[in-house]
């Protein structure tokens, strides 16, 4: 008989891999669904990671010239009117206010709505439109610009399918408009961001990404220009991580953002969008879990240790929680990527067992146990998250070498995760390969096949029946790497460009 | 002829007081209307206040044990139904979602309101409800208790008449949401919470504050016990700067919050709730502000020094700025209040003047002017925002007593605005004198008289045709000071406690 090694979260990845990703949501108590259909409830757990997501990247915004301010949660249904791309593109699908009040309905004996607006108001699915209408009345001449606005926001778009972080009617992101006086400097906003995401991907998520441009029928509805940074999930699927819009004048255009320049001409301005969302914990999840749970990268880890005291009796009771204490205060004032490491001790009266795997399921980096005889040999028990390593260390050598262990964790977990995409990235030449890549070998296991394929194409628009029949997109094309004419993969012609192409989510 | 003393506010306070406040509004850029009625955009300058506010208050309640999360924009109107005296108070006024789609409506060319939904959904107003139906799911042993969470968040209040941060449709707060298992627990979670805003209110804003009790007509809608923290403005009117309550088991059994007590019995929860708003900058302006424009308190200044560089030419622009740039960065280097203090180089090319004002009308606590003179004397010339003081002082000793400095504005702040309440703060005996404090000397300048009234009364029903008539409410039985019982200042009856009685905000 076949025993398969236990797991804290049933199905594993490779068992059904939409199923585990929610079991470890749950398993780790990061987030879940409501009674409001489609929206969620951030945990405190997934909330933490959130809001040190949110202390990394506002630094980075802050650092880069941008200011935070905020807008209003509705849009007049008229502002949507203007801009017609991206009316198709966004209104669509949103929350509706209609009515300003709730009085008693005598039929029902409960409340309805009263009160009916003049001028409906949606809740913004973005906010270009009732910012742009700000920045219109703020920009008058060159004096006034660049202009470089950051909101941290909900935004709810009426998702009919919906999945936690990944796709909900409501969540909560950060959206950047800026306005400059040049198409050039509106270009180099555009990139910066970009960098600026990759940068915290890369170096804050531990998320290799690839940076790469849109092709124009996946580009944000109004942009000239949609730059964005994709990353592989566990499943080979790709995960659109951040995004960076080049508005060209379209939208000073359509809302009259217009300044005098200064040969006193009037001139539009060029604006840019740019935003990452609480998305980016489910790609946190989809990187880096495991069958065991969730795995926090260090640098973005609410808890960086945690301590668990061993004890049998109220004698060594006492001692032990004296020991973890000293031992929290002496880790307490070390620093870890800029922040003071955080420890707790969990002295909650369970099962060690069951304490242990709480934590493993949580995705704490580092567990440390602390009984009578580590104690005695002035000793740690210390375990490792990400690869689940257990040794014993010398207290003095730990608390020392935490840092470095910390950083070794947050290494260890980007290598994983490029080797994954390195391996699971294919040069594609053929239409054969193509289609034997992004098809299933085992059609009742649909989950985890396929990869990112890099390959030379020649028009958008005649990959579209390919593309849709195997549920592939382009994900962008990418800034770096190979930028030699080729011949494209499908149709055999001369191509300018290579795209990666994956099934997404 | 009578020459005033010119202001960069006009009107003064005293000449037109809500004019006033609008005009310091603008003067430093803190926030100005949208063109969504009754929404509010809060500009850089007005939302780094509220960041700094967001960062202290979420460190206390962290220190508190609370942790953050996140919860639905929207709430069910069955929800609403339920908890009839909360709808009372909080469903009338509402923005109500009934559709989830924009389509084209042929007849006007533009869109129309589409999909109408099962169930309209409520922009909430405050989450009690919406959380309680989270809670009821997440409690049920003793051993889940107690739950602490915050949530920072916009809640929707549809206001007829609104005013820049004081009210308007849509703002900024947090609100805390805790479960206890015993009454004893959650009255003391209800009180530390008025403690943690009375602290934050008098050591962070230096706006000292009452901190009492509401009358069961004044209390938040569904409580058993409302606690308030109430300051004075300086048009003597009385401003609501924070809440507290005790909702005792109204919330539990209306939303079924039941836990298995030790002794396996059945119980409902006891549940509080808190919030602080946006609406707390309206007071640090009516507050601090002057004639001259606003008027920041050092501990939540997000720029404590501006630097102004003063040259004529070229050569002296190099070496001033030199001089400015070192100037910055040795005092980039300095704690104020747990914070490295900020300081911003203002070289824009504007006239001396001008830009002189712009920094006092946004009330930078600090001014400091640097020109070839000072230079040669290393000496700097610095102006105090608070009482308008300038003077040179030797660069090194103006760096090294920075600090001392900032203090110094802070408490100057607290001990005015604290002169200012007890001066225009009366214990009244008798309803002649309580008349006359609440009726304007000048009837056609009606905004600045009156003050606080503190008195001695027998029943908030009896009160209600003389406060209505004066325009009056009872802010809260102070929990401070004089607890003897008295004569009732209307019927002169017994009286068990005094009230503080005020116009308000």
């Amino acid at each position: 008989m076949n025993k398969k090694p236990k797991t804290a979260i049933t199905p594993t990845r490779a068992e059904d891999y939409p199923e585990w990703y929610q079991q470890v949501i749950r398993a780790a108590d990061l987030a879940e669904t409501s009674p409001v259909r489609g929206c969620m409830v951030i945990k405190p757990w997934g909330y933490a990671l959130w809001e040190n997501m949110q202390r990394v990247l506002d630094r980075k915004f802050k650092q880069t010239g941008h200011q935070n301010a905020y807008f209003p949660l509705f849009i007049p249904m008229s502002f949507l009117e203007k801009e017609a791309q991206h009316v198709e593109g966004f209104a669509k699908e949103c929350a509706v206010v209609t009515h300003h009040r709730l009085e008693p309905d005598p039929e029902t004996g409960g409340l309805r709505p009263a009160g009916p607006l003049e001028e409906p108001l949606i809740v913004r699915p973005t906010s270009e439109t009732i910012i742009g209408a700000m920045y219109s009345k703020w920009v008058q001449s060159y004096r006034d610009l660049p202009i470089k606005i950051n909101q941290w926001a909900n935004v709810v778009r009426w998702e009919m399918r919906t999945r936690l972080f990944l796709r909900t009617a409501e969540f909560l992101w950060q959206e950047g408009h800026t306005v400059h006086a040049t198409k050039e400097e509106a270009l180099e906003e555009t990139y910066r961001m970009l960098d600026v995401y990759a940068d915290f991907a890369e170096n804050w998520m531990a998320m290799p990404v690839i940076r790469g441009e849109k092709t124009p029928l996946e580009r944000f509805p109004g942009a000239d220009i949609t730059v964005s940074i994709e990353a592989m999930m566990q499943d080979r699927k790709a995960l659109q991580a951040g995004t960076s819009h080049f508005l060209g004048q379209n939208f000073s255009q359509a809302q009259e953002i217009r300044f005098q320049d200064q040969n006193g001409q009037m001139a539009y301005a060029w604006t840019t969008s740019w935003g990452v969302s609480t998305r980016l914990i489910g790609a946190m999840i989809m990187t880096h879990a495991d069958d065991d749970g969730m795995v926090v990268p260090p640098r973005l880890a609410p808890s960086h240790v945690v301590i668990l005291p061993i004890y049998r009796d109220e004698q060594s009771r006492v001692q032990v929680l004296e020991y973890c204490n000293s031992l929290q205060q002496e880790i307490a004032g070390k620093v870890y990527a800029g922040r003071a490491i955080e420890v707790e001790i969990d002295d909650r009266d369970l099962r060690g067992g069951e304490k242990k795997w709480y934590h493993v399921k949580r995705g704490v980096p580092l567990r440390v146990e602390v009984g009578p005889k580590d104690i005695a040999g002035q000793a740690v028990f210390v375990a490792r998250r990400d690869t689940g390593q257990q040794q014993s260390l010398p207290r003095a050598q730990f608390v020392e070498q935490l840092p470095q262990m910390l950083d070794a964790i947050q290494q260890n977990l980007y290598d994983r995760a490029l080797a994954m995409q390195r391996e699971h990235t294919h040069e594609i030449t053929n239409e054969a390969d193509f289609r034997a890549l992004f098809t299933p070998k085992n059609p009742d296991r649909p989950e985890i096949h396929g990869g990112f394929a890099v390959a030379y194409f020649a028009s958008e628009e005649a990959l579209q029946p390919l593309l849709n029949e195997l549920k592939v997109t382009i994900r962008c094309i990418p800034l770096e790497g190979n930028d030699q004419p080729g011949v494209c993969f499908y149709t055999g012609q001369p191509a300018q460009r290579r795209a990666v192409f994956a099934k997404a989510y």
